[in-house]
């Protein structure tokens, strides 16, 4: 493929306002010590400037931006302030490297937001960067709501700006209104004037489109925040940014393979989830359901990917559901260990898709039943949840479940933060077993528990799906059920008899290859 | 702001391909009636093509099909097929309206996936354009990784399908891997053959930006999927194309009034989440925590938002958090009635930010009681919680609950298909009360019920909010806790009992004016 050119530049700069503009978020607020785990993902990673937050808005964020601001990241540290002394004042007493102030350019914004004039708005402007400035901050002016001001009226504001001392200018489409040809107009404007950021959001989910249109037109720096989170719907995405100037233009940005990392400390800090299909960070984003698209990622991986997974941090993963295949139901029995000949192969990948039809994710579980039922194998249960009770509501949620064991039958109880914790410890006291004899204490681990969001109602069906592992071995497992006590529960149990099975065909083919626990 | 004409067409057409490349989507899956639903809304959206899904897929699938293309829609019916005669027959027993034909284009899909030629993946091409005309159907030629072909062959193989009689070719990015430099050189020169649709794929985040480019290089329909959902990161949004032609370039689509309502049946029929930061369909799209955006907006409602959210058929909405300001907080105060002086705001305001900045959502009851406090009113509980228990694990999960009304103490049990579910019964049951005297009998309605994903493992905090109302007045309540049985059953007694205050409240004030139940 031909790369034209987007930009003279050889690397763009990013300044990231997750822990400001993506904190304005509905929703979302991150404590002092989380803003600053991001901070350090985000040095980590490279970006070149970190807006910690604003500086106006409480003791609490103070606190917050003079804690990132102390900790000797590479990354220049900012605080947002408006356009009044007070906000400097706050920036410099957090003891951040510089400000992005921001100023009302839209008429709007200048006369019925802040009931000003375009005058007195120029003249303040002026004064709070020299102030900024002789107090020796790095300055960036924004002109708030920008892609809808009247342009010369930007043009003299932000210039006004740049003679005061300003470092760098932004052109902000702060409502996300403007259509590329709009950023590029405004843009080549005012980058003719001096170093011109780029601040877009998604409302119109123009905010890649115009981050592009903007560097053409002579930007140098892009604003954005990791998974785009922001105000309404949101900033552009900083890990969209990055992988697509270094895909389509060789424009270095930040470390690419840190992205996905960076993805989840956000995820976590902020409590918004990777949406699935979501590029870069997405569960899907590397993951290939359909039996034409398996097959063809099997043969060459880069068959269905724009590059590989590895770039961003991440692995290929391979599903299967109603769109299965031939060779993608071949390479996950083979994960398991699983040889099949060619009839059988035909029927697991039939019923595969027919449980796919039904709506259900096929777990590795699902798969392995359907593998023996198809090959004859008499189902012998390893682990098998006779009786489950658990009570909750109270001071000590109490679970207590009867699991028969081979031939014997274990009963346990245990008691834990809520039913579900409480019914994990009794299934693990229920198989600890004490006596020493191999197959008696059989440990695992959850390497992790995930409900989807409820939302139908009390009585909604809530699937569980889980990971276990033994040693080398992990499977994964979902277990659906109104009572999410039982849903959990049945859903480890299963797991654990799949671990189970799985060690004792490999013992059989080879005795001593199975490790004591 | 200026417009510039994108396209010389006053009209773009949608392919909707929702149920068949977003059914791709690994976890996703329709039931036929699914399917129908989908393709119901998409079809009173005005949507002008509806892929129904892929007939060589099953049986099932072809059931889905058919039924979609039995329900005597506005909008053109096509199924996906591959490059052989088989699929399309399969198509034609489905009876659809039209195929969308896909055909290898790129080397390595040709000679890699295929095992091909460029020049028999012509001929086949050929053929089975002209079998698919014959038998009436409306055909669609795709060029699959056309974005990644020899430009040469890419030309001659979908100039073959348009001389063959096909209706229209398209230009795949099938792994989203153009920029929109590539995909103007492309369009140009396949628009110049024949009708050109767009289909557009998200991973390096220009699905939208290289419409934008198709488009003004001669393209007049645009694939899309509701959602984004679709392939790894998914395909470019139907509602995103939508709103975006619509508002910057005057270009009609669909019918965008009803662009929410279609994101939430997709959302529904897929089990996708609905992203909170995400154009015309996240629960933030048009809402406003910021106090400098809360004050604008209440002064200007286009102060921040590039178009009025009632468009795709939505409401603003105003939230409360850590960055709230007075202008913000004095509205929401004024919708629960409740008036305070200027002292009081200030107070007021200080402790909602607080709440804000411990990470908290502030919902209604929150700032109701923190109102209460600052105003040194004693918080006089009309129904408190004393006591809950639960059962779960077995057949019949059952609660009980003690609860504190007014002076009288309560008991009942309930059961139901959950803990959770269980403890509402009981809470119900201990409120119905059948003596007839006013406040005896206290009913409620559950409006919304939602708890976020839960991944922090079983012994993860869990957040369960709840909407309740009592005839015209609603309140929104969260709760935490570890047991979700807990968290769920102190969210509903709280919101009830903030409920009965206010009506308590305004029977004060005017004691006719409270309706019995």
């Amino acid at each position: 493929m031909t790369r034209t050119p987007l930009t003279d530049l050889d690397e763009v700069q990013l300044l990231d306002t997750t822990l400001r503009d993506g904190e304005q978020m509905p929703g979302v607020s991150m404590t002092p010590g989380e803003k600053v785990d991001v901070a350090r993902e985000l040095d980590a990673a490279g970006v070149h400037l970190i807006e910690a937050g604003s500086a106006c808005t409480s003791a609490g964020e103070r606190e917050a931006i003079g804690r990132v601001a102390g900790e000797g990241l590479d990354a220049t540290v900012t605080s947002f302030a408006r356009g009044v002394r007070a906000d400097v004042d706050h920036a410099l007493d957090c003891g951040v490297d510089g400000v992005n102030l921001v100023v009302p350019a839209s008429d709007k914004h200048v006369e019925t937001k802040v009931g000003s004039t375009r005058d007195a708005v120029v003249e303040t402007t002026v004064e709070l960067v020299e102030y900024a400035k002789e107090h020796g901050l790095w300055v960036e002016v924004l002109g708030e709501d920008g892609s809808r001001a009247d342009l010369d009226y930007l043009e003299r504001l932000l210039g006004a700006g740049l003679d005061a001392g300003a470092d760098r200018i932004c052109y902000c489409d702060t409502v996300g209104a403007a259509d590329p040809e709009r950023t590029a107009e405004v843009v080549s404007r005012l980058a003719d004037l001096g170093p011109t950021s780029l601040h877009t959001h998604d409302d119109l989910g123009f905010g890649l489109t115009n981050v592009h249109a903007g560097l053409k037109a002579g930007a140098d720096t892009v604003h954005g925040t990791v998974l785009g989170v922001g105000e309404r719907a949101g900033n552009v995405a900083l890990e969209e940014v990055a992988i697509a100037l270094e895909r389509s233009y060789d424009v270095d940005t930040v470390e690419l393979s840190r992205l996905y990392r960076l993805c989840r400390a956000v995820s976590e800090a902020t409590g918004v989830a990777l949406p699935p299909n979501k590029a870069v960070c997405g569960a899907n984003a590397f993951a290939h359901e359909s039996g034409i698209h398996t097959d063809g990622t099997l043969k060459d991986g880069t068959m269905y990917e724009p590059y590989p997974p590895e770039t961003v941090g991440r692995e290929r993963r391979l599903v299967l559901g109603k769109h299965a295949g031939r060779a993608g139901v071949k390479a996950a029995l083979a994960e398991h260990d699983v040889a099949v000949d060619e009839d059988e192969l035909r029927e697991v990948v039939a019923r595969v898709k027919e449980l796919g039809e039904r709506g259900k994710r096929v777990t590795d579980a699902d798969l392995l039943a359907v593998a023996d039922d198809v090959r004859g194998r008499e189902r012998e249960r390893h682990v098998e949840l006779v009786d489950l009770s658990a009570t909750s509501g109270g001071n000590l949620p109490t679970a207590s479940v009867r699991l028969r064991v081979g031939d014997d039958e274990r009963v346990a109880s245990g008691t834990g933060s809520g039913p579900v914790d409480a019914g994990l410890e009794a299934v693990r006291t229920a198989l600890a077993g004490d006596d020493g004899e191999r197959g008696e204490g059989v440990a695992f681990d959850l390497d992790s528990y995930h409900v989807d969001a409820i939302t139908g109602g009390t009585d909604a069906v809530v699937t569980v799906e889980v990971d276990l592992s033994r040693g080398d071995r992990s499977v994964s497992v979902s277990a659906s059920d109104a009572d999410i006590t039982r849903a959990s529960v049945v859903g480890m149990v299963d797991g654990l008899d799949r671990l189970l099975a799985a060690e004792a065909d490999a013992a059989d083919a080879d005795p001593g290859a199975v490790a004591d626990d």
